[in-house]
């Protein structure tokens, strides 16, 4: 056991291999050696509570069964989703893999990664329910499970299942998978202080000579995820080698702060360093989000780790070891060197950081009014009346939009073409009055309505509510077909509007 | 608790509410009272394996650390995530709302649900690891949580976690949380004996009037769904109450019995009557699939459930109560009786089973022969010479084949319109030969070579990987612009070809 080996001081939770702790971000964080955000900051006022607006939009609720564990509903479970979608769209271009992993280990797994050793405060424990289901006859350890509160583990199982060389790597991994963390009940709130969490978690094992190119991405992927949620300011942060206990060579830890720096000097964002704050195991790069109230939380996390790979005895074939373990090129010692084994950079990252807390900052950051393309509630339709003409066209312009209608559907066959666009209809007898004054209450984006007047025309009449706020107040209502409102809200979806 | 007040005899795990448990299709079903199926039976024939096929087309692993958990690999994960895809499109058409719901919950909710009476040996406990961590002061069954096995006490938190009226149902739940059940460990295999997996979830909560109409829905959906996937044919099996031992009144059966044997007439598919088969919660069918080889898989199940609701005292409102419960028109009665409490009807359903055990067969089925919509390798991109303009050629290609090319990104901005389409490059030094053979063993649907040849026409060469078998020999060797070829290969995604 290689923390036993170096004689490290007992480490806390806070210097385990895997990325931050999706709790601790609420805090306020200190704007140490940041003179540019001392500068700007405003000071905090009252904000809207995502707890609050959870509620009110029926995005999630939580069980006295379930403490810790938000149970997301159909509103909160579409916002999730679009969050999934945007993420595997930029995995893409960013080269990540998808993989779906378990949700427990044996507990041998987690001494192996390290963590029975420093996390187990923060682990939950499986075994069976009937001893009649154990795998051995004593119920010894090798009969319990940790349930995972990281994905690394796993990610470094299948880097090891199989021979890697050199040509291969980078190798990028991501996972959705469900995360838990014991957190003491007491502490347990909405989404931001949880038991069961998700992270847009990702692992990229790579040469040492492609750890400034692999950081630089990651800057770039979170300026771009940023960005597009209008989330931000954010400053970052470069954490160090600490003075007394690490591992690894200095020389290794000076090539990799080097090419950190090399990166975020390129990402063009502010960065300070806090010097020696690094874990053990390598430096790290936080992402440090100013919300509308200043008030910082710590999302995004980039952490180097020289520990994990040597754990689980990972390596890839590369020609001469001993130049490409130091990060040079082997581009002429293909030919020239004895191939032999070598240990790849393990990099832990994550996005979003934790999906549900992201969500919070979201709620929070938009206080409840959605841009079109994470609205829950996009489209509602409202009849005019109740004759069956018009609820018959309200019914039809729906399954337009959904993608569903017969014509979009080939041949009683199945749908290929669903939008994913959530659109309700309000047939209520109700005055279209008082339908629009509730749809605008629970913040439809569009509003439609469907009535004689439209039935003649073939067009539906549509109020952007809360979009095009700059158009004056003759474009506030428009006509149009069915399928031209379908290109109009696609541009918009396309556009992450 | 229901179950004892009730005297039944001690229910064994096939009685338990929920779903079939995933692990018992792989077991030759018997042909009872099926003339149709014992005429057309083939005797079994060696098959492909699944677990061969799985580790040769790298789809998933499985780890000593992690027995009955398979890893699925990126290639098993994009097989894993179409499948989902597939499902949420029909959902849209079906009117399922999918929700997130939590890993564990406290044994109190398993006692409610009675899984801790029936169903505890298939269960895993969960617990703190650190006894600092608990939320109580003693050790007590209030500290223990069980690993969920199903989802459907979940989603009766949900139904209960708001006032419902009968203007609201049907409601339709759907969820793909990773399930638990704890198989003895000598039964563990590949995809079809686990420990965790994956179901296509989903209940419904409806009218006692609206079974029908439910079941028929359900039916059309797995009708759509194994035709898609070319499984079949498929014969259903409906099991009627029990002699001795049920929940609810005879009338209460008889309604619901003569709602599904409706259904199944409506469906045009041959079924048969298992009588006194159901469990004593409420009847339900089965959907048996014949393999190629006449093997016979229980994948798709409909379960009503007169029991859950009840336990956890399920609610709607609706006029004239009475009638409501006999499933008879409230039209009427809407102005004229006083509202009142109703409990609902639970339909558990699910159209795959088991993800994982889906994809088993279909691994089987197909024999690695995917089709291109679900094949793991879609396109591969093969270099005839590794000159700058040739790999730059072969680069942008991939680029635009998975809609990533600057052209298809705004400004610096997010991927918005990724295909999700797999492609590979190969820019080995290897002869073109040697990679087109290569590329073929191993499964690619869609070949694309590029050249110098291809280069100045600004096309690239492509042959399909047995697509178009009906097509001549002239025809598997086209040349086209890369666009033409990403059009081509939507519509094939899109036609689920
Ligand atoms: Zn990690
Ligand atoms: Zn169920």
């Amino acid at each position: 056991m290689l923390l036993r080996r170096i004689a490290v001081t007992r480490p806390t939770r806070a210097i385990t291999s895997g990325l931050a702790n999706p709790n601790t971000p609420r805090r306020l964080w200190p704007h140490r050696a940041c003179a540019s955000c001392a500068t700007t900051q405003t000071p905090p006022k009252p904000t809207a509570d995502h707890r609050q607006l959870g509620v009110q939009q029926e995005l999630f609720t939580t069980s006295v069964y379930s403490p810790g564990s938000p149970i997301l509903l159909p509103n909160g479970a579409r916002i999730f989703n679009r969050l999934v979608e945007f993420l595997r769209k930029q995995y893409i271009r960013y080269g990540f893999q998808e993989v779906i992993t378990p949700t427990i280990y044996k507990k041998a797994l987690w001494a192996k990664s390290g963590h029975l050793e420093n996390y187990a405060d923060d682990m939950f424990t499986v075994t069976s329910t009937s001893p009649s289901r154990r795998d051995t006859a004593e119920n010894g350890e090798e009969d319990e499970y940790g349930l995972k509160p990281m994905n690394c583990p796993g990610h470094c199982l299948i880097f090891a299942s199989q021979r890697r060389s050199y040509r291969d790597l980078p190798i990028r991994y991501a996972d959705f998978s469900p995360l838990h963390r014991n957190e003491i009940s007491g502490a347990l709130s909405g989404l931001t202080r949880v038991r069961r969490f998700h992270q847009d978690d990702g692992h990229i094992f790579c040469r040492p000579s492609q750890i400034e190119e692999e950081i630089k991405k990651t800057l770039d992927f979170v300026r771009i995820a940023y960005k597009v949620f209008k989330l931000g300011p954010y400053r970052l942060t470069l954490s160090t080698r600490p003075a007394d206990h690490y591992i690894g060579t200095a020389e290794d830890w000076e090539g990799a702060e080097g090419a950190l720096k090399r990166a975020l000097d390129a990402s063009g964002q502010d960065w300070t360093v806090n010097e020696g704050d690094g874990a053990f195991y390598g430096p790290k790069i936080d992402i440090i989000l100013r919300d509308s109230d200043g008030k910082e939380h710590q999302t995004a996390t980039i952490q180097l780790d020289f520990q994990l790979p040597k754990r689980f005895e990972l390596e890839y074939q590369a020609p001469a070891p001993e130049l490409e373990r130091r990060g040079e090129s082997t581009a002429d010692a293909d030919k020239l060197a004895e191939s032999g084994p070598v240990t790849p950079v393990l990099i832990h990252r994550a996005v979003l950081g934790s999906v549900e807390r992201l969500m919070a900052l979201l709620i929070e950051h938009y206080n409840g009014k959605w841009p079109f393309w994470l609205n829950p509630r996009q489209v509602v339709i409202l009849t005019v009346n109740d004759s069956e003409p018009v609820l018959d066209m309200a019914r039809s312009a729906r399954d337009h939009l959904l993608g569903v209608a017969g014509s979009q559907i080939t041949d009683d066959g199945p749908v290929s073409n669903a939008t994913q666009i959530s659109v309700d209809i309000d047939e209520r007898k109700t005055s279209l009055g008082a339908k629009v004054r509730e749809a605008k209450a629970k913040g439809y984006g569009v509003i439609v309505t469907v009535g004689p007047r439209q039935l003649g025309k073939g067009t539906v009449t549509i109020e952007m509510n809360g979009l095009d706020q700059d158009a004056g107040a003759s474009q506030s209502h428009k006509e149009m077909t069915p399928q031209e409102l379908l290109d109009l809200l696609k541009s918009k979806i396309d556009s992450y509007e």
